[in-house]
């Protein structure tokens, strides 16, 4: 290898442990968001609160798109992120509806 | 309203407070996340490497599975959360290196 690719190689390890540690920091706070939303669900469903609330997710979208614009990062990325992270919740919602009237 | 429903609504609150705050933690790690991976993506144009990397690619599933199990979240969704994070990275890779020989 020569010492151009060998510097690369160093460089490319340095780059990919940072993004270990980023994506350890995002998985424990998306949990921790879960631990959250499922409270939001339970209180929703014991008060026959709809799991959706489309008033609320439009806000929410479009707070992280700014807050991305403020970090640099594409605004469009940020939407389709918490989209997904949402569509995720709410189906987790309607699976504890589901249990509910079930049970 | 009732009193057990305020109660509630305060709760709602409290708890999609701290949605908010993890939201605005995770929308900057993932900026940042970008940014280490826009690094890679240069260091692997420049030294002619791929976008993608199957292997390492696997080796971040799996990881982040079990980091998800540690902290009690769904390890499926973190298997669909990190591929959608990989799969805007490589898009953006692809951008890069396409950028690079048309300049």
């Amino acid at each position: 290898m020569t010492n151009d690719a060998s510097q690369a190689m160093a460089l490319l390890k340095q780059y990919r442990e940072s993004i270990d540690r980023l994506d350890a920091i995002l998985i424990y706070t998306l949990a921790e968001r879960f631990k959250q939303t499922q409270e939001v669900g339970r209180l929703k469903a014991t008060h026959g609160l709809l799991p959706c609330d489309p008033e609320r997710e439009a806000w929410q979208i479009e707070r992280l798109a700014q807050l991305a614009i403020s970090a640099d990062m594409d605004p469009e990325f940020a939407r389709r992120f918490i989209r997904f992270v949402i569509d995720e919740v709410i189906k987790n919602h309607n699976c504890q509806r589901k249990t509910q009237i079930e049970n």
